[in-house]
């Protein structure tokens, strides 16, 4: 029989204190399109750091901002808080396609960002991201909330570094969340806008990955996505997965979707499954269903022992405390850019991959291989609107071509029952 | 909150009696080279039918054999068994190598054939058994355990047909599973009698898919195999995953491995997620981790509710009943032939795309991605051993041609450090 510990020999470390005294580290916020903004300057304070000011065009979110924030400064215009000396850092939920840009004017201003994940939404954001860092020395980091601000994901971490389940060869993510489409706003629905499931709700998982294998890069090596049950919105994906392969041969798969029934306690059942050589961890972050004990659920087995821990209030968010300090003293132990950069990346890949510029290329292999059984003439379900296997602009770059090209031979692109 | 029901609306149909009296069916039992024979036998009996007698030839086997089910006749022969007139079903747990000829010579012998999974390991297997079905209308069926034996996974089913979480669009299965390499016998270790991970114990995740998703057909999008952490078994894989499109567009992933570690209560921690349209259902087959009330438990979330139900001795085997009834009356209720051929023909493609003949495909690929940054100069964690998203024999044999030729020209055979 298994030996059920109390965790003792892995007891979490315990909340950390704030790094600074008021004053020593003044931030504002800006761009309150994501109510993510809330546990982003939450999480800085809490830390020690000063919130000083905040601008959004609609007064409504600022009225709203302010009363979580009380004393907080209403700025008349973003410029207000750009010009403002005493701040060292924005802190910035806008609407993802926006994030980037929002970052460079925050970077041109001498200051540190910090924005909601996802951080930006293609390729050539991440050029112009990139080119601004290095040129200004400033920080674009990233509020990838479901292990920074996740108690278990936090203590995860901490298991690992401590071999508990030997060296991470694979991770598995699963990140439903509750569609709640009538509190949504416009962008919401807009994918130039939000930028694809995997691109947005997707980065979280992209950077757990990196994260708990410890690795520097990784390709996307099959991604999908679908709008499997909601036409009266034909631009959202509510449904995305992906497989990817690091550097140092860990594997990942993850799914993200809008599926997370009312009947379920929580915004949503994230898990996070951890394998190791020696060992396995499931974090059930924000619920553990069947009971009504709350989140932070840390489940692990390896050769000795298997393990139940419930860490909320146990572990704390270091990671708000460390970016202070990273900010004074321009170190990265909070996270490095090349890792914010790196996550932002493969979640733009994935998204790329799996959703290609060019009408019905998903679309015509799937209906080729099927033929007339698939979706096309049957009704029911439809497939997922893209998929692609193969990566774009690297060395496989001429297999999709010429697959393309094949695939639009053999079937014709009026076998595309929909463009997505 | 959610509403954390017992399941009243959902109550399971309690367990099957037998369906058939003492000698009204009569079957036989060869081939016990895995233990898997004693709950294919034990799930007949119980369901009403009649184990007269068994044959192996190695004599320890059928010793341990008769003491479990006292009373079996020792044949001298396979044909002892093969000629008797009695005997309407033999049933097989080869290795898997010959478990499509002794499915052969059964349906030869004028019986319905009953094997371990996987029922066989190639594409030429496969159509040698369907062209036999056909020439003798006998039956080849397959002991998918972790559905068919499984309470949890039987409910599931019921659920699922009952409408609980809506129209079913992916499944998730993970089968982790202790290695306990002191006590395998030699043909575990050997890749060309175990048929390699993705066709041995992934055969029982693509049936759980086409089942549950009430998928005909479907392709395997993409699959991979590795060897991490057990070098002194060369021809072990000791972990594999998949993803599958069906034609009625549901996806699917599921990963197997040997990694289930010592500490936890059972001999692997088997999860199956099923996402619907309107709620999922998670099982833990064989455990609770952090519980230690065994297994069977079922969890599910929909619009209403919230629900965890304990199924063990709530909802018994239906299909041994049904398949003794299906052997009487030539029905296909406990499972179409057409179904058991596609699992296997699925989980024999899925290790074909994974592990192709010819040295260095998966690896050269990404060793040309990755450069002399991944595992061939660093050292540490080797990528898996192979790696393909593409079909072969089908509408995309040119692309994986093309694409083999071209990854061979820029990265040549030399640069792949290990064929597997």
């Amino acid at each position: 029989m298994a030996n059920m510990a109390d965790g003792m020999n892995y007891a979490p470390k315990g909340k950390p204190a704030p790094v600074v005294k008021p004053g020593e580290f003044v931030f504002s916020a800006a761009a309150l399109d994501h109510g993510h903004i809330m546990g982003m300057c939450r999480g800085l304070i809490d830390a020690g750091g000063t919130l000083k000011s905040v601008y959004d065009p609609d007064p409504k979110k600022v009225a709203d901002f302010i009363r979580q924030f009380p004393g907080t400064i209403a700025a008349k215009s973003e410029g207000e808080l750009l010009s403002d000396k005493d701040v060292m850092l924005i802190a910035g939920a806008a609407v993802p396609s926006e994030r980037c840009a929002l970052g460079l004017r925050v970077m041109d201003a001498g200051k540190d960002y910090f924005t909601d994940k996802t951080p930006l939404i293609s390729l050539e954001q991440l050029d112009a991201a990139k080119t601004k860092t290095r040129a200004t020395n400033k920080k674009y980091m990233v509020y990838y909330s479901e292990r920074l601000h996740s108690e278990a994901g936090v203590y995860a971490g901490d298991l690992i570094a401590d071999g508990a389940i030997g060296r991470v060869v694979q991770v598995i993510g699963t990140g439903p969340h509750r569609l709640s489409a009538a509190s949504r706003p416009d962008w919401f629905f807009i994918k130039e806008k939000y930028g694809g499931i995997l691109c947005d709700i997707g980065s979280h998982q992209v950077e757990q990955f990196l994260f708990y294998t410890g690795a520097k890069d990784a390709v996307v090596t099959k991604s999908q996505v679908a709008n499997y049950n909601n036409p009266q919105y034909p631009e959202l994906e509510d449904f995305g997965d992906a497989m990817l392969l690091a550097d140092n041969g860990a594997t990942n798969y993850f799914r993200v979707d809008w599926f997370n029934p009312d009947g379920f306690q929580a915004w949503g059942d994230g898990r996070t499954f951890i394998l190791g050589t020696q060992g396995f961890i499931e974090l059930r972050k924000y619920a553990n269903i069947g009971f009504s004990d709350g989140g932070d659920h840390v489940f692990m087995a390896n050769g000795e022992r298997e393990m139940h821990l419930q860490v909320s209030g146990k572990v704390g968010y270091p990671f708000f405390g460390e970016l202070i300090l990273d900010c004074l003293n321009r170190t990265e132990k909070a996270m490095t850019q090349e890792h914010a950069f790196k996550a932002a990346e493969l979640c733009v890949r994935a998204q790329m991959q799996a959703d290609p510029p060019g009408p019905g290329r998903g679309f015509g292999f799937w209906f080729g291989v099927f033929g007339e059984r698939g979706g096309g003439g049957t009704g029911p379900p439809p497939p997922p609107i893209c998929s692609s296997s193969f990566r774009e602009g690297q060395t496989s770059f001429m297999t999709i071509s010429i697959s393309a090209a094949f695939f639009s031979l053999i079937i014709g692109p009026g076998r595309s029952p929909a463009a997505s």
